[in-house]
């Protein structure tokens, strides 16, 4: 069996109008010869109706009651699009997560999934029905209805991809693909044909807000091609995520593949700290003890026995971390803190970065000649990151876009 | 354990603020005494909703993908009424129809409950739980989800306090209690403080909305005490609905509890039919054999070998029941047929009438002292039925509510 998984996120099906819609594109597929497996959302707005019913009652909910009331609009979903596809002349039979077997941990509100038993979906599919199957949501082994969380439904199609063995699975969305940055951003952007599993991640963890990092994540663990394309635009192949770095060879060695860029984030300093082995550790075991996640670190070069040590956290937690930071200023007799909330952080990715040098001088050299000044900077194998003020945030953005040559040719 | 079974309908769990009135009163309900198991319809309108969403998409929806897009409704409603008995600090769990245990035919839109599996609701009462259980809803032994049709959530009930062997179930709805008739057709009317289940089946058949008779037969069959209440009075008692006629009897030899009004009939005859053996037979066995439910049915005394027979039908099948009466009539020789579909059926029912003579004239005598014409009659046991023309309906109600005095006395 020529197995194809399709998903379709809340705004694809968004109205009665759109469901139908979805429903031709499921048709189109069926009839070039795939067995289907599609998963959907609840739709558009509806979970954002429950969530403010939920809020007139409480503001902290049980999150077993939260599992329970929010898959209910998954459930509103695939009883639609499945009387849409029947409409249509196909065999489609609706599944809640439960019925489709898919098995989480006992974590609500944020269950991983731990087994998928796709038996049933299998005997389905082999006699040529369309399983359409609840996204972001499963079971635990003690029967209790359980969501995935961020990236759930995503995460769901790919789960579902992996565990029938399919050829690929189809992420359907109101953009066309993945662009070479935020089209918001920059006017004149390019869509990637294709890209790898890590520089999407890079670009999924950096705020580009396509893909969950999560499903990408898993694709990338079991290498099962992903494709985002739109729902609006039949025709459109969209961008492919799949194995490693072969697309950008083939495209001639393409070194930068997207600019990303990441709002949420805030800088804080400690000033002043004694230089002693083991600082840093006192400094950033304390905040992980107690939640706070780190993301660039900067440590400056020693003078006169004391050091700086520059950080960014998510804008979230940034008042929280500051607290903690003042009292471990204290315990290790640093100087002063500091805090500005106003910073974001520009990212270059592409794995054809790896061994070309030059590519972190010319992305410098552009924030530079722009008169962008960079507070910090870090990097991976695929990537290159600075923290610049939030105020020249997007023209950092269309310094580097433009740099790496990324607007559409011609 | 001293179990109590309550259930709410869709108007009482219509809004945030009755949730929250609901959660008071389960709460003192809990207070008193009782383990409390609720079950709850879908929110006010939201069925409303779903259909209308549905029917965007088909007139022919699949059975199954209905109940998989309906019974979405009573999830939404258990999750909010358990946040908001947290909420006051209780124990809450909610509970779908197949996580309740709850069996059904394979029967799509109007499944019958074959069984409960009542050990895990019996375990979280002896822990103190409050299982919060939708209605309406069951799986069938393949994993299907089903519904249980009109009447659904009183029968949830119903055969939740059966299994669990409850000492009553409370079905709270937007009237008080049982009257003596419609108060919207007579300005004065006594709330019964009694009923008998075969009362309450005459008239929840007969047309007083309070109850479904579906449900009112399983609570006689197992003898379980029904009270129908207001969840907007929360201190009044509403009216007990248990077994046969003792209640009657207690207050007084009441001849007569209850007046109803069916205004869904149609008249249907059949003229000049040849007097023979098994004339009868032949017209309601082809009517019933093409699903047409036949109610009071009149044949009129033999002249010169020839017949009348006059019967009424829902008026939602009268056209189709004509259609067929036409094609009988050329079969059996009779000579023509006739439509009335401007009948109502206007009932008074009480166990106290049998072997009470005089019950029956009184009412005629009610209807021809108002001027009403009795174009037919039929009895059972326990109640008395004449249509009369749709135009005197409510004037007929009325003339017997007041004949019997059943308007609030002093």
């Amino acid at each position: 069996m020529k197995i194809l998984v399709q998903k379709f996120g809340g705004t694809s099906v968004g109205s009665i109008d759109r469901i139908k819609a979805v429903a031709e594109i499921c048709a189109s597929e069926l009839a070039s010869g795939y067995k289907l497996l599609v998963v959907v959302s609840a739709m558009g707005k509806s979970t954002d109706t429950l969530v403010s019913l939920m809020e007139g009652l409480t503001d902290t909910p049980n999150a077993r009651e939260q599992d329970m009331l929010l898959s209910s609009g998954e459930q509103v979903s695939i009883a639609l699009l499945s009387m849409a596809l029947s409409k249509l002349g196909l065999k489609a039979i609706s599944l809640t997560g439960w019925q489709a077997g898919i098995v989480t941990e006992a974590k609500h509100g944020r269950a991983r999934i731990c087994s998928i038993d796709e038996v049933y979906l299998r005997s389905l599919l082999e006699k040529g029905y369309v399983p359409v199957v609840a996204g972001f949501q499963g079971i635990t082994e003690d029967g209790e209805i359980t969501t995935l969380g961020r990236g759930g439904s995503d995460t769901t199609a790919v789960a579902l991809a992996v565990a029938l063995d399919a050829e690929r699975c189809d992420i359907y969305t109101d953009v066309d693909g993945v662009h070479s940055t935020d089209p918001r951003l920059v006017s004149k952007t390019s869509k990637l044909e294709t890209i790898s599993y890590d520089e999407m991640l890079e670009l999924a963890s950096l705020g580009a807000q396509v893909l969950h990092p999560r499903s990408v994540e898993l694709a990338k663990c079991y290498s099962m091609p992903m494709r985002v394309r739109s729902s609006w635009k039949r025709e459109d192949k969209g961008t492919l995520v799949c194995d490693n770095a072969k697309p950008s060879m083939l495209e001639g060695a393409r070194s930068v593949c997207g600019v990303a860029l990441d709002r949420k984030q805030a800088r804080l300093s400690i000033v002043g700290v004694p230089d002693k082995p083991g600082i840093a550790h006192s400094i950033f075991t304390e905040l992980s003890d107690q939640g706070v996640s780190v993301d660039v670190i900067v440590q400056c070069v020693s003078q006169d026995g004391f050091t700086e040590v520059d950080f960014t956290v998510g804008r979230a937690d940034a008042l929280r971390a500051q607290e903690l930071l003042k009292s471990i200023a204290v315990k290790i007799g640093a100087r002063e803190t500091a805090i500005d909330p106003c910073v974001v952080k520009v990212s270059a990715v592409g794995a054809g970065m790896i061994d070309q040098p030059g590519i972190a001088s010319t992305m410098f050299k552009a924030l530079g000649d722009r008169g962008i000044n960079i507070q910090m900077i870090s990097t991976s194998e695929i990537r290159i990151s600075c923290i610049v003020s939030e105020e020249q945030g997007e023209l950092a953005v269309g310094a580097i876009h433009d740099a790496f040559g990324l607007a559409p040719q011609g």
